[in-house]
């Protein structure tokens, strides 16, 4: 039998880990806070990078590379980024056996080595709007880590792009966080509410942050990616100027966004349950696994011909309105070492949406049972029709996740009114808490301190109600959205 | 005019920075020996990725990623590696406002921290092969950096594969550097020699080295792959072992394999001229461009909207069988601000392989000018027939650079029996030499020393004769590849 995990009821942290291991996603590794990603987890990667980077072209985002290392001083050029990164820096001091005359950083993000190019390339409005992305991995040295989540390395994507205008500038924050929504909810099934962080909460170096925010199982909120108007901060630092239409000298105005593999994590918690892995059929690397069932030699022969058989008309079947980003994808395990019910368990297990179960009663009938992972609901189809309700069933389970994932998010949004129904709230159902705040770092500073909850964002297109906060009692103007978050 | 670039003749390594430059594919980066891999550049990249990455997947291998940082102690486990690796390491000595407890270097290679991974992961045959593959940056210290060919930085792909015997061991080492042959000559229409490395000149640690071997046309051969059978030495200082089939206990027996960036310096090198870059259409990011010809206002509209409708057909033109990766990539430059000969040098500078001039006398005649990059032969083609046509040039500009190559390269292979002839020959017509060798380290050094020639390779199935060591006199049983080299 494949080995049991821990419940998400009796420690919701175990059993995350739980998954990861059991699903074989990723590894520790000897490198304090650094993981191993394993093949399963990154092919779910890979899946991720190839959705989004052809939204990212379709929007007009061309990939380059950058080095891994920025000098030490470029750190220190714009000054609330130097704040918010120099104590997650590694620092690279010696190299080919000498000490450098200036320390290296390992990137934590790359707005000032990009900077530092764009200040070169850049001359006119004709070179705007310039706009580029970076698949790369950064370093960011944290205390406390946790596989996908928090690494001391990750690997990610950072949009940088240089306009002529703030206006354009905004528009493409927003732009590429819309992308970001889009992705979160229609491939990785994970429903998200945008928004815009406090002062507090934005980016080291902007002048506005954007995020997605989305709901893990336990009832806390993650941050999902984020979306930044760097207005003319990095470009003044680092020079980065343009002749305007009218002739005049201006610095460009900037924007940067990103998502890594934290969505990964992301994933797990959103869907899985107490079985292991569940995946959004759109981003399983795997979509269907078929089991064959056979005692005797001939019952083999002729179920595993019929399976292949079946595979080959399933990977056929024409799926490019279903969006999974090619053809079904197709595993027979015919591993004659290990049980049916051990099959059945480690293919729950690794998440694939769907197990077809082929025997020779079924055989007999001309027919296969099909088996939902997300609701394990069994149905037995005519093995002709099996490639057309195969795409049918993966869809609906894309579909069924999100909407499941939806009910328990909507389900987990408590307004409320007085600092004691906020701890409550916080305290017993978790989730997000709308309530009044007085638009003070002060004010929110007291509540993380008191409650641990966070100001997740100012939800976008933002009702305006007056009010009064929670904390302070002072006027309000709008309900924001706090959590307990990863 | 678009800027003139230096002339091969003139100065053959101030020719491929201009291509690098005027081309837009890197540029310097304010980090010693980093160089930025600019859209243009990172955009063969990708093609090179996309068509590796299926080949490795298809022979069985999938995609992992390990930590950027080992600890040092890793790199000094296996003998042979430090020796090679340790004056090119880059050293983080602090992280996070404090220092390590153990230096970690930048990965220069990950044998190492992946074999810690193994030991881990593999127990018995049942584990095995275990067919990994990463896709990643590494650092290795350079004094002399050049674009592409050599940086302190740099992307590559590495492979690391583990089996139950040696023979599976040399068997997937030799299928890789097949596929890479094979890359080189369909892809990149680049004729390599396939063969093995001399002990001097292999892989820190591996037990056998093999490569592919191109000729540049300044006569330098350049390696452009390696694939290495590292035996159990990894295995060995690991501890990565397994339960083999008869109960006993055994190390694992690996292999590596990478190809890198340098590859675009390859293809530079290989295929450019004095007009600028020249790209194999498999591997060129636009396959055609469109220059749309005008005068008035009414001519403009014309030839722009017939230039559109004929860029969808050659788009829409189906190209499965030529292996051009996707449909033909096409791009109309409806640039105002620019001459038509202007933009004529400029699309040459580009290397794109195929240039299609569109005018009111074309119109006219319901035509348009097709001109190739390769050899600038132009022909007069009807509007319906260009689709056909565009893909029938773009195939015959593939096996026309490959042919055109091929016979440089082979014009560059000579045969020499006295060490005089052997001077003689590197100096005046450079390219490979083939001379007996007496099959010593000692003797290699001196030939080095005193021709900066060395050993490319001992060709696969090399013709076994009798023969006598241009340099030692010794008995030699046959001859080998010499040739300066980058």
């Amino acid at each position: 039998m494949a080995e049991k995990i821990t419940s998400r009821a009796s420690d919701f942290s175990q059993w995350y880990l739980d998954i990861i291991q059991h699903a074989k996603l990723a590894d520790y590794s000897p490198v304090k806070g650094c993981m191993v990603i394993r093949p399963t987890g990154y092919a779910i990667w890979e899946k991720v990078q190839k959705v989004l980077d052809k939204k990212f072209k379709e929007t007009g985002h061309k990939n380059a590379y950058f080095p891994l290392f920025i000098p030490e001083s470029f750190i220190h050029k714009e000054a609330q980024h130097v704040e918010g990164f120099a104590p997650e820096l590694a620092v690279v001091t010696h190299a080919g056996g000498k000490k450098l005359e200036e320390n290296l950083v390992v990137r934590p993000t790359s707005e000032t080595i990009i900077n530092a190019m764009f200040a070169k390339w850049i001359q006119s409005y004709r070179d705007l709007p310039l706009l580029i992305n970076q698949w790369a991995n950064v370093v960011r040295w944290e205390m406390r880590t946790r596989p996908f989540l928090r690494t001391a390395e990750f690997l990610w994507q950072e949009g940088h792009t240089c306009h002529e205008t703030d206006a354009e500038a905004e528009e493409e924050t927003l732009r590429m966080l819309e992308v970001y929504r889009e992705f979160a909810e229609t491939y990785m099934a994970m429903p998200v509410f945008c928004g815009l962080k406090t002062d507090t909460e934005r980016f080291a170096g902007a002048v506005r942050t954007y995020c997605i925010e989305a709901l893990m199982q336990d009832g806390k909120a993650l941050q999902a990616g984020t979306s930044h108007n760097l207005g003319q901060n990095f470009a003044k630092a680092f020079g980065t100027q343009f002749q305007t239409r009218t002739g005049s000298i201006d610095h460009t105005y900037q924007t940067s966004w990103g998502v890594s593999t934290r969505l990964i994590g992301a994933l797990i918690m959103t869907h899985s349950d107490d079985k292991g892995l569940v995946l959004p059929p759109r981003l399983a690397p795997t979509h269907v696994v078929i089991i064959p069932i056979f005692k005797t030699d001939e019952e083999r022969d002729a179920v595993l011909s019929k399976a292949k058989l079946l595979a080959d008309s399933i990977r056929a079947w024409p799926t490019q309105k279903a969006k999974l980003g090619g053809p079904v994808s197709v595993h027979i395990d015919m591993d004659e070492g290990k049980s049916v019910g051990w099959k059945f368990n480690e293919w729950e297990m690794q998440g694939v949406p769907l197990r077809i179960e082929l025997g020779p009663k079924d055989l007999a009938k001309n027919q296969a049972m099909l088996a939902r992972r997300d609701t394990g609901a069994k149905e037995a189809v005519t093995i002709t029709d099996i490639p057309a309700r195969t795409l049918d069933i993966l869809l609906d389970i894309q579909e069924n996740l999100f909407k499941r994932a939806l009910e328990n998010r909507n389900q987990h949004v408590t307004d409320v009114n007085t600092f004691e129904e906020f701890t409550k709230t916080l305290d017993t159902k978790g989730g997000f808490v709308r309530a009044h705040w007085d638009g003070t770092a002060a004010t929110e500073k007291m509540i993380k301190d008191e409650t641990k909850a966070t100001i997740r964002c100012i939800p976008l297109n933002n009702l305006q109600e007056e009010g009064i906060c929670i904390r302070s009692g002072k006027p309000s103007k709008q309900r924001v959205l706090f959590a307990r978050a990863y």
